[in-house]
């Protein structure tokens, strides 16, 4: 693929430098609403793929919003559209030729463009689900506030949020995944396999590494969001069905603890926990142990630096566990001359 | 079966009122090691069942230790041992003849009996795992506490702890599940489905009430405690294999958010999750609302009379979720007379 | 003092072997409402003494309720009665003759005897304060439960919670401290040097441990419950006047870092923290190396043996720092024979 | 003062438009190392005034390093130069004119300009203090980490991390308060009042908001960080003596539950907790209500709206509360036109 000014950077990302598909040659599969049939909610090793893929190929996916499309306009009750835990719809699981326990697979983010007719995004108050409001774990004896949707244009500019504000189109894909050993887990729930991180920075440009815990890899992908702030505060993002564009790569013998990203002028890891403490200690601890053992850092100079250059990315503290990336710009990480 | 004067309190428990089978016809099945035969470490609808037993049957099960017997000698390493996450094997699933969601199954443990040759139990310090220590959750920097082992005498009366200390025998079940709808959960973490709740009261003589989410309930259970202290500090209890002989009934239409207990003198409602608080508040949300729905208390009354004498147990704070168990005793449900 | 078979184990306490004054010639002070004259709601070193005593002395003290008398009956509420931070009024600061900062005060709680005209003891619920609703801290949009007032008859027997239910009358002092060496903290928020620690393990028949950071020690005591459950669930007990009877000692030397405290049967380390984990973590550190320190026991088999034989109590996880109390039976710490 | 193209912002500031003191006439006060004589360790309403000034007034203040001076080169251990809770010195308390309880003041930080000889920056790893270690509350049985300690040259355009690594000079003030009404709270503890925030975006360019809860509202300030990464990681900036610049306007009737900050482009509420998901919640609700009540929003929208374009900063997760600033861009807050 010809590089542009916006991704020449890919030629020198962690993925282009130790990947093994990552070249010209890429095919393009397309992942379909028909070829996907049904959608999953659950990410495990127990569901039959969809699709298999050599590393370096190129995907097309067609990804349903949040709510299966169930919401279909502003007097849609979720509590009457939706059950349990039948929400947030992956495709997948796909196969990485190749991919075994200890690797890493790399899923470039290439573009993401809105599907279907306007208004096309959807944002909902939840009872009991979101930042304000008791729920199902942070037990009260509260009445739920207020039911609320919203139906919300989406194009590839901009998403109107109301009359009064209109915000840009900033798409990134909120659930990403590769399969726990054993495990088969909702797809609400974000942990160290990857799952319902909702970071703003897993968009176009980005380039995620997700761990390899069975034969194959297992990707599943779903959750575009129009936009989002940090830690999606009422539980819902601008929820909307997208057609993304991915390119997948294998890196051998890179094991992975916890899911990382890379973009254009940072790195960044990232942890999945409760309480919020947790979340933002293991991606630091990650993002240290990262910068020793491939930047030559010594640990304590990593640990001490962090303390006054690190950035923290807020991804969610909605959903079952919460999640939050810890970056470094790389001009700190250059060798010293 | 006849009730001795321990026992007759069962006549009078939830499960006698409102089970189907809970009769004096019980079957008496065996689940040997041999019958087992592969123990499982995910709780979920996609592993076959060994058993099926209609309401009221008892069951006598072989357990295996929290370490599936890999922890022979004081000298031996549990990183060199075990493999995660391969621990916690559980004996299961039994299928639970006209179990269906929305219905919940009670499990009596009628006895539970030391296997194999002393000393049959097993404490460890794993690294990085327990409470006072940094954790794969709680990550720091921290070198790791010493690996220890322990092993330990145990028989129908007595923990031989050390020279020093002897404990008495309190033996209970650490793992006792339902199958989730769609997820499989690692043995080790409890959540809303029972799971690794290490809560010391879910011995024999109480009654644990699970709900049913998939047809057949696939009920689970392992990971017998000879005693446990509050919180299971170092993330261990005294590990044995055991017999347990369990009795299991339907109750049709009692839909369960969470697990409840049952002992002679008191009802408990159990939660699990992190931070300890969030634990705590389940566990109690489900207490006022179990009092309103069953013995008659207005909300608030419940709510502030709770806050006078209400008992809590913590089961552990060092699995992946923790679990708080909140009691009242029964005398003070009784109805105004 | 003469000692009773119920008090015979004072003469074994720790406060016995150790303190300066535990003798037979204690003088009685009185500390009444006329001679407190201004209750007060912080606790620190910039309050003028009302008191002092010699090590051994005993005290009978006057508090007033955690509302201070302002509820009168079931139709005042408490936001048009109370003003915050003026509420959990204390007695004191009472100084200990000879008490330097290093040492530990002992306090022996001798008595309770409730004061006043019944219905002498209230409870209430208070919009956003309590476990089971959103508070000033876990922030939420809801609108608050229901306010409300329950005027109880308590008296040395019995508390009637209501026609239906009747508790036993089970006495212990909510807030107990001394004060930090240069922080003024209010009398709601428990910490290292005591103060809203909500236990009811503190009545009479305990005596607790307490750090001095000051000269004299500076002693508070007030909020006398009646009885109260684990947790504090609504966010108050049955809080009434009472006439307490303390005896004071001093232990030369003892440098604690958190309080302490000693039955007949048990010691307890106490951590007041959030999240609750942490007041738990505190609590069990705290406990490992005491009995590392004092009762010589390798560390590390304290640790594994408290995951046998711990016992927790919640006090509150609804005061601005949760309490917890981590013990130990005093069968278990016998030297080895 | 002239307003150049940076500070025309101010004139449209909220401190402008609902200020009594924002003209023309400052008067400038020092508030020299000598004037100041005693730093303080704790914020609260009984220490003397060393300064008094009118709404507008600016002051020039000479604060000291968090060490106080005390960590001079690499050698110097922490734990053999400072003593707990003398660290963290603070300027002040200086009484504004004319404050009430129930107004708030204005602090816009003009400028900060490092003292003293370089390396006058000051980086340490303190045992049992920082995010990736257990830590007194956070309590486990681990050794210390290393404690260690690294001096960097600071001027007004760079901060020399390393022979490697030079970091922007990003001056902010971390310890910013008014007093609380009864309470004394040590310098290392941000709450309510305002305190240890350690918020980067708290620079020059800012205006934060207090709150006034005793007469002549007490502003106390100090803890400048010529650097700081999201977090403050391993619990200290680049710490260093610094002369700031400050600009004090007076709020009459705005009542704050919590401190506010105001920028050219965004506006952030603040809100200082454990756990982190606490602090979280309170900002983000302090902010829905703030949009609320002047800026024209519905509540819902305003909530729904921020889980779209809200941004959140880590200030710390390493002192005894964690802070979280919740913020919204200006451009969003524009009136429907």
């Amino acid at each position: 693929m010809a590089r542009t000014a916006d991704t020449a950077w890919l030629d020198k990302s962690i993925a282009a430098k130790r990947g093994t598909g990552w070249g010209d040659k890429a095919r393009l599969h397309e992942l379909t609403e028909a070829t996907q049939g049904k959608y999953l909610y659950t990410i495990g090793p127990y569901s039959d793929p969809v699709l298999s893929v050599t590393p370096g190929d190129r995907i097309r996916v067609e990804t349903r919003d949040a709510f299966e499309g169930a919401i279909r306009n502003e007097s849609d009750k979720p509590t009457e559209r939706l059950r349990m835990p039948f929400v947030n719809p992956q495709n997948g699981p796909i196969m990485i030729e190749g991919a075994e326990p200890g690797d890493a697979i790399a899923v470039h983010i290439e573009s993401m463009v809105p599907r279907g007719q306007n208004p096309c995004g959807t944002c909902c108050m939840i009872p009991y689900f979101g930042a304000l409001t008791g729920t199902s774990l942070t037990a009260t004896l509260h009445d739920p506030l207020p039911e609320l949707t919203r139906k919300i244009h989406v194009d590839e500019h901009k998403v109107r949020w109301s009359e009064r504000v209109t915000l840009p189109y900033s798409p990134h894909i909120g659930t990403l995944s590769t399969s726990p050993e054993i495990d088969s887990i909702n797809s609400l729930t974000p942990d160290n396999h990857g799952g319902n991180m909702d970071l703003p920075d897993m968009g176009p440009g980005s380039i995620t590494y997700l761990p390899v815990r069975v034969p194959g890899a297992r990707l599943f992908i779903g959750d575009a969001h129009a936009c989002q702030g940090d830690g999606e505060l009422c539980g819902t993002a601008v929820e909307y069905p997208s057609t993304t564009t991915i390119r997948v790569d294998l890196i051998k013998g890179w094991t992975l603890d916890w899911p990382r990203l890379e973009r254009e002028d940072f790195i960044m890891a990232i942890g999945s926990a409760r309480p919020l403490e947790d979340a933002t200690r293991i991606a630091y601890r990650e993002l240290v142990l990262w910068m020793e053992a491939e930047y030559g850092f010594n640990r304590w100079d990593a640990y001490m630096m962090l303390s006054q250059c690190g950035k923290v990315r807020l991804g969610n503290f909605v959903d079952p566990k919460y999640t939050v990336g810890a970056a470094i710009p790389k001009k700190y990480l250059a060798p010293a001359s």
